[in-house]
């Protein structure tokens, strides 16, 4: 059992139990107080289950929390067989979402401790888990899955269910919203009823300095929706609101509801950010030991002084140990690739007048913020908006300029596909950065784990893709494509530090189409390519040396289209086995290319290919690598025991 | 030289010779008449090259006719060292605005007689052509694109330079457009002027129909623009428009020009259809020989009356025969999936109320008007809106229906990537059926050839791609795949027309991902799908057989990212080579992934792969396939070169 906590220890952290939820829903006291107490007790979860995990998304839990709790609590028909909906499609409110579902018992109560972790709640809403409706987290989908609902449920006469969608207001930017939303009020699907999270930030900096959304309420009327602009805080008045709307079946319904981006603590809310900051520290990071425990002491003195006004006892909390964090070994190397990119780019523009930088509200992520404080005119923040900052990057390129286009990999040529294609058939040339490639980091979830993108634009002509497992060939690559080259390129790149045990030293005259040996064998040949993959089968081939005395060549591969025939040969003819090791789904990823290459040039031997057949697991990297089989000492079992 | 014409002979084509346009500006007229006389000489151009192509698009290149015609003679700077720019971000406008370029001298006057041929004026806008700005025919990138133009234009001091960009009413349901409004306000890019072609019908039927558009002025002006709407073709008020607009550099600027789909031949405008019709008759088809006569005298009656009040000769027309159509052998059964398709479908929808049909403005072409008629509560018209689409589809797959989304597939998997993949990681069972896939037909050009999406979407798992080769086929792969499948299905539909030389008859109990043979041989496998590629790859094993004895196997695998390698090793193992044909990139195609089975189940031999290197050129079928070696002539070569 949990205890009254005076003053919050640091290096600890605590949770709320479900008995003390109970307990504030049987409080006397009116049911607006009663949720905002009980979304109080939630963000205290949500901030537990984000420092456990090591990271999630704060601001955007918060300041969504208070509707979420009154909805669930005293709005939402969530008992009879026809019960209302709630879904988020901005998706990174997810840990505030399961803070209240797990304290409402509609997910288990244990599962807050797994937040991030295998087989735990996924950092972005999955639908395999209870309570979660739909997939999210790739944004701008919200609205147009509501609607094949509707869709459902009217044909079923299921005409008092209602819909409700939490949009972020910087997923707004996502031509996506703007589609869909016409043929709800031609459609007359007066059941959904869209809730914009007006918190005035997104992933990087203010919405207006992103991409201002001018006047939201116009917009919404222009597009024939009943829109009400309220205060997201104030549940009276958000309650007015829905109340208001109870008899209007015909129409969908949108409330605009100004929030404030992590309420609940006073130095994570955006209002206590200087206006023109470049950066929101609270958006999905974790909070470092004295920001954690700063956080929750302000949190817990609100709750227990609205506790004591009811005349009731304090919040009782548990107290669980700070997981461990595992230490690296000083002496490898860690391979860090933003970095070196922004460095890259930097170097270049200031050579060459015509590089442009478009980014898609990822300037931290993607090592743009350089850049842009040294060549402000030459950075182009397109917002969330990926087909526009490609075209826009089109455009660019027909008028002389280099354009460079930046985003998570998983978004870019995925969101952006038919625009990169487009742009690819005018023969022009324009740079694409995906940065968050691979299965790694698997917390965020399925979302953001970039495993489909060489399949999705590996068939565009006048387009080089490749990837760097080292910083090393991150700079021949961007000399190579960025600066010599007169095509296209995608540079996906890993995101997260990697340790790289072997040495980095790519020949510097690498063509096209060609890898190189990090490790010398004659039983059979690795391909992999980016750091986590590379390193992991270089440290399962050193397994295996040491196990059996096989002696397996490692290749880095760092193109993903492109195969030099001729180097090939040199590579496999003779070698008894090939091994492809895919950062990627199977299906359409490098390893299908190599084999069909390599029985183009007339090898044959043993064939093993590695990488992703299902959907993959989100979590810790070790874990979920294991899981996987695509850990070093899978790989080393999998590949002895094939050979 | 041309010669005047009375009455139009039908069985006969006729063109304007450059002079005449060259006369009609001399004329001592307002100059607003003779861009209204100079649009009408383009006009029976646009007439003629569309007649003698066989196809294109008539009724957008007419509405958008007045207006052009106006700009490029009069408003434009079409001369300066840094001139205006005018595109059609719709792209079906491309006859129309050919004609006019043609005429001006910007294009060889001779392309008029070579549209949608090898080397000629392909059938929507590239830019390799003189005149042409940027390679549209996809939708909705139009305004993305002019502002990385007017960003580049800003970034050199260009100030004064104008961009004029079409868009269609229809095309306003794209995601994309409202996407890339807002920050052309917020960067006040106020050099660009959007002209909304607004005439009321997309490719099926009238906008309102598909998915009206609602308050189209209070929407762009909640988007921050400047809004003019006028008569797009009254030309004074056109012009005033725009000349009112002089001042105002700063905000972006939208005419919604009101306008008529077919102006210029009553008949042909869409004013004379009834308005509840289902379809409009003129939109991308060629008109019959009456139709083309018709329309001719009528515009010609029209140009010469007012030749006449101005005191001037009448108009000289060139004569031409119109090209012999080759007749096909009436033995030879030809494949027409489309038809089949429909039956399928409405058998399976009488069967199962679950099925929904979601389409995105091509109910016509994917085959969908008789399931509308049949079952109109289950009909979603989505509009031009493929991302709104298939996530509603995903929507209703999650509340127990099984819908089915249709386009071209070269939209469907391209637009729509994301939304696809969004869906499959819920792993409900959505299908995606996408015609006109494959390089074939050629006329419209690579905008629409569907060659990239066999990359595109076979990376998703729980998705299975098959590309049926027969009626008998598809028979098979939707009983197989939509009726008793629990996963995803795409169903990629060859659109044209196509002999079938060989006998169609698949095994039952096809299992998935496996093939079967349709010629039997020892000397080689050749692997191929579909009508167009089967058919030449049967038939170059025919030609090899005759002149060398050599006898090729040809199976037909109509799974795309599916191989079953119990049943690949029955038919290649022993088999000294292996050719892969795909109507597809080679990189990402089938070919690529059948070599890597190949090699996995430890065959090898000699190897060949065809199919697209670079993107395709557009023309007839014949011509088309000739040039890239793919006609059963260049395969028959090749193959029997290589073994």
């Amino acid at each position: 059992m949990g205890e009254l906590i005076g003053e919050v220890a640091t290096d600890t952290l605590y949770f709320v139990e479900r008995s003390e939820f109970d307990r504030v829903l049987r409080l006397n006291a009116p049911d607006a107080e009663k949720a905002l107490l009980f979304a109080d007790l939630a963000r205290i979860n949500t901030l537990y289950m984000i420092a456990r995990a090591g990271s999630g998304h704060i601001g955007s839990s918060f300041s969504t929390m208070d509707m979420a709790a009154w909805l669930h609590l005293y709005a939402m028909d969530r008992t009879s067989a026809t019960p209302d909906i709630y879904f988020s499609s901005k998706g990174h409110d997810a840990p505030g979402l399961y803070a209240l579902l797990t304290a409402l018992g509609v997910q288990d109560f244990e599962l807050i401790h797994r937040f991030r972790r295998l087989d735990g709640l996924p950092g972005h809403p999955d639908r395999l888990f209870p309570g979660m409706v739909t997939n999210t987290g790739s944004l701008g989908m919200g609205i147009s899955k509501a609607k094949g609902m509707s869709h459902a449920m009217s044909a079923r006469g299921e005409h008092r269910r209602r819909i409700f969608v939490v949009l972020g207001d910087g997923e707004l930017q996502e031509g996506q919203i703007w589609e869909s939303l016409v043929s709800a009020a031609n459609r007359h699907q007066g059941r959904i009823i869209a809730i914009v999270d007006h918190n005035k930030l997104q992933s990087d900096t203010f919405v207006s300095e992103t991409s201002d959304l001018g006047d939201l309420e116009a917009k919404f009327q222009a597009f024939g929706w009943n829109v009400k602009r309220v205060n997201g805080h104030d549940i009276e008045a958000f309650a007015l609101a829905l109340s208001d709307w109870r008899n209007e079946t015909t129409r969908p319904k949108m409330i605009i509801a100004d929030t404030v981006k992590g309420k609940g603590i006073s130095f994570m809310e955006h209002t206590a950010m200087e206006s023109d900051a470049a950066l929101y520290r609270f958006h999905s990071g974790a909070p470092d030991a004295a920001s954690y425990s700063m956080g929750l002491q302000e949190i817990l003195d609100r709750v227990n002084r609205r506790l004591e006004t009811l005349a009731t006892r304090g919040l009782s909390l548990e107290t669980v140990e700070p997981p461990a964090r595992v230490a690296s070994d000083a002496s490898i190397p860690v391979e860090r690739l933003v970095p070196v990119y922004t460095e890259l780019l930097l170097e270049a523009a200031r050579k060459d007048g015509k590089i442009v930088a478009l980014d898609a509200d990822l300037a931290l992520d993607t090592g743009l913020l350089p850049f842009k404080a040294e060549f402000p005119a030459r950075f182009v923040e397109c917002g969330i908006s990926e087909m526009d900052m490609v075209s826009q990057a089109g455009g660019m390129a027909l008028q002389g300029l280099l354009p460079i286009c930046h985003s998570f990999a998983c978004f870019l040529g995925t969101r952006a596909n038919e625009q990169i294609y487009n742009n690819a058939t005018e023969k022009t040339k324009v740079g694409y950065v995906g940065a968050l490639a691979g299965i790694l980091p698997a917390a965020p979830g399925h979302s953001h784990q970039s495993v489909r993108d060489i399949s999705a634009v590996g068939g565009v002509p006048h387009l080089i893709l490749a990837d760097p497992a080292s910083g090393a060939d991150l700079r021949l690559l961007f000399d190579l494509l960025a600066i010599r080259g007169n095509k296209s390129f995608y540079l996906r790149i890993t995101s997260i530090p990697w340790e790289r045990p072997y040495a980095a030293t790519p020949p510097q005259d690498l063509g096209i189409g060609q890898g190189y040996a990090i490790r010398e064998g004659k039983d059979g040949v690795i391909f992999a390519y980016g750091p986590v993959m590379l390193a992991n089968a270089w440290r399962a081939a050193e397994r295996i040396a040491a196990k059996s005395g096989k002696q397996f060549k490692v290749i880095n591969l760092p193109f993903l289209n492109q195969i030099d025939l001729e180097w090939l040969k040199t590579i496999v003819l003779g070698a008894p086995a090939i091994v492809t090791v895919d950062n990627h789904y199977i299906a359409g990823g490098l390893g299908e290319k190599l084999l069909a290459a390599a029985a183009t040039v007339g090898w044959s031997g043993k064939v093993r290919q590695f990488g992703l057949t299902d959907v993959p697991p989100g979590g810790q990297p070790a874990e979920v690598l294991e899981r996987l089989g695509l850990d070093c000492k899978g790989l080393a079992k999998a590949i002895g025991a094939s050979f």
